[in-house]
């Protein structure tokens, strides 16, 4: 897909002042030779993404630690060469792969791993920027402890920051803006700013940290991390959950926080045709309605404690309980408990089983969380009308008001859905969202050349401009990352 | 006592044009009469806080709604007249009060209370940022919900967002910067900036918000927020613990959350002689150690749940069997369970127990956390060694590195210590605590005229220049509140 409204691409690289050595030798000789990578073969998986790229890299380079890296944007700066920093190269806003121009170098922080400094004491670990959440947790588990923000795939820490990763579980544990105890970022001429302290409490004014979570790389590039941890549960409780209808929903959400708010982690959302879709492509998945019909809504609630099974608090029976009222109270028509593996395993079969129908135009939307009926609805209604060969697959994380209210493009009708129509229906329900229901165009992928267009119709204006006053000021040559506010 | 490091007082008024109407015509334009006050008498209230004060006002002015205040303040902004927001004046860093020059406008937040929207759905409310925390948590009550920031005072919503209130319970529920959704400030030219939307997700770069919180309105005065609510506690057990030694602290805390951490809401330290100030302050108040003597450092644990008594979960039982495997596991040496009102009771009597034995040197600092018995001894250290005529009489917020370590000067000696000597004082321990701690110098209260020339010499220079960019856009003339970064 191109990248309709990233900064327009640099100019062709000038060439390298001949008495100076070349950028490659330069960048070289900071990281060896064997991290810098010239040929179009080996630049090929850094220049595309999952679901965006196609561009082009002057080069790809990938420092060892925070160091190599602020020697890199030094030179860089020195040269005038543009830089787009990349993770685990996950990201969804296509801001992580180079623009078409050929001018810009890849820094790739996957060898920013060196750092793992767990203080049992502080409940917090420092790592570096290019550790993956996966093996984070992994490492992390011996110790009975996690860092919970799950977004069922496996970024970088670096990326989650400058995406303001929120996820599944943003109900309990919050998004990436309340686990980041401190950071330290690179800025365009090298310096290093921030810290490593952790401190859990710090009002000195300005939080410098906030801004470079969710900004994408573009104010600096977070080398280092502290982040929060959290014991690791020893209960979980899962099950599927039909409402009666969806007016219901926002009382089936109450009842669990008002018995079980403490331990509510998700509350997933799943429409119908993005059930069956998930089921349609993964057949070896069970179909928990049996062969029935699969309902309008399904809800996936789970519960999570890290109290020990045998002191008291049983999270199924608490579950069971619950659900019982909830179809005394008229809130639940229909409620599946099942082994957590299996129901989640249906919840992320969604994404891929919306490929399997068709191009997928991805909306990563949110509103306050009681209105997301209403917005379902509205947007619902629009699409018909307007695009009627549109399928509407909805899913996401409706206790926090997140939605991914997708659409597929079915494959007979792929050739009528050229990039500018897309565009436009993107543009319609931002529309609609924005000016009807509050919304936000970006819940949590964050902001890239994918989606910038629509940042600079619909956001604050004053956010705007604070934005480009400190990028002006941190980034004045404009070599920082894909997005200039 | 004097505000050493304000911006330097305000010129005195120049005298308005003689062809518009008085600026206090003009406030009452607005505000209607009443509203503006100007007889010495009246402001008295307005020109001194708890602990800090005695500038002199202008004028006080009271807008009802955050149209009136956007009025007021495109007034003051066309006349140049420099104004200073005030909440409940319950801020402990002088920045709620007015200077000595006589020209600064206080503007009272008190009545922003018009607005009160409780959205059950979004378990969130907006609120005017007068409103208070007590009334504000009784006018919840009845629908199960509370807001958790909880600092044993009242002040308003604003002045809680403008220092990034934290207090007692942060280790469970987090700052106000986790627990603000959305806010509204009006910038020094009137405008009205941010939103109400309560979004839980929205990750969309820059995030405004979060310039608003805990810069004490130095870029604009917050005027309504929409706060995060949380289910009512159903259960709660208290104990006062006595840690086997200094170096077991960190043990007791990694097994309370290890065990229970879902549930910690307060792991609150008090040091010997701030609790036995306390109890010689308050004499009413059971001495929970007979006539002995008072420990060198007690614990007040509390756990929380919203879980009913009755479903499995039983939070004095699991307290107890925590506490039992402490003394099994050696990290604690004795312990009293007790009725929550009465163990914070204790707790809540320190500060006034300080006040009973001379001027207090008050810090609010913190550290990450397990460091805070190392940070403990060596100030302490520091200061019998400096100034063997003071008392060390810390407490605070130990579970999240917070700590008011605060000196006493003792009635006998205070004519040795005039402001000079007390602000050499605090510079040495900041010293200490910066260089050979990595900790903050204001934990929890925020940067106002008390503290800001600390801030000038520790924070870091790029937080400081970001924020003096913002501020010079902003509020260009500097008129607004008492801090200039």
């Amino acid at each position: 897909m191109a990248a309709p409204d990233a900064h327009p691409p640099t100019a062709a690289p000038a060439p390298d002042d001949s008495l100076a050595p070349s950028l490659t030798d330069g960048l070289a000789a900071i990281v060896g030779a064997r991290h810098v990578l010239a040929d179009p073969a080996d630049m090929a998986p850094y220049v595309s993404a999952a679901r965006y790229g196609g561009g082009r890299a002057r080069l790809v380079v990938a420092p060892a630690d925070a160091a190599q890296l602020s020697a890199v944007l030094r030179l860089c700066q020195a040269r005038g060469v543009p830089t787009v920093p990349q993770g685990a190269n996950t990201g969804l806003v296509g801001a992580s792969t180079p623009d078409g121009s050929g001018a810009q170098v890849v820094l790739s922080l996957r060898r920013l791993t060196g750092t793992f400094d767990l203080d049992l004491d502080n409940r917090a670990v420092t790592v570096g920027a290019g550790w993956d959440l996966d093996s984070l947790n992994q490492r992390l588990e011996p110790h009975g402890l996690w860092f919970p923000v799950d977004i069922s795939a496996s970024p970088s820490v670096g990326g989650m920051i400058a995406t303001n990763a929120g996820g599944s579980r943003v109900l309990r544990y919050g998004d990436m803006r309340r686990n980041v105890l401190s950071l330290e970022a690179v800025l365009a001429d090298g310096r290093i700013v921030g810290d490593r302290r952790g401190l859990r409490k710090n009002s000195t004014g300005l939080d410098l940290k906030q801004l470079f979570i969710g900004t994408g790389g573009s104010f600096g590039i977070v080398a280092t991390a502290v982040l929060d941890l959290q014991p690791l549960p020893r209960q979980m409780a899962t099950a599927l959950v039909v409402p009666a209808d969806t007016g219901a929903i926002n009382g089936l959400l109450a009842l669990l926080e008002r018995r079980a708010g403490e331990y509510l982690s998700a509350f997933e959302s799943m429409s119908g045709p993005a059930l069956a879709a998930a089921l349609h492509h993964r057949p070896q998945l069970r179909n928990p309605f049996g062969g029935g019909p699969v309902p309008a809504e399904t809800i996936l609630v789970e519960l999570m404690s890290a109290t020990e099974p045998g002191t008291g608090l049983d999270l199924d029976a608490l579950l069971l309980s619950i659900l019982e009222q909830g179809y005394g109270d008229g809130v639940i028509a229909d409620a599946i408990p099942g082994p957590p593996a299996d129901l989640w395993a249906l919840r992320h079969a969604i994404s891929e089983g919306l490929r399997g129908l068709g191009r997928v135009i991805g909306l990563d939307i949110s509103v306050a969380r009681g209105r997301m009926s209403a917005f379902r609805a509205a947007a619902s209604d629009w699409v018909h009308q307007h695009h009627p060969d549109l399928l509407v697959c909805g899913f996401g994380h409706r206790g926090d008001g997140g939605d991914h209210f997708n659409l597929v493009i079915p494959r007979a009708v792929d050739a009528d859905w050229p990039a500018d129509r897309v565009e436009a229906v993107r543009h319609g329900l931002y529309r609609l969202l924005v000016d009807g229901f509050d919304g936000s165009y970006s819940a949590e992928h964050g902001i890239g050349p994918v989606n910038l267009s629509f940042h600079r119709t619909f956001a604050d204006p004053v956010q705007q401009s604070l934005a480009r006053l400190l990028q002006d000021h941190l980034d004045p040559a404009g070599l920082l990352g894909r997005v200039r506010w």
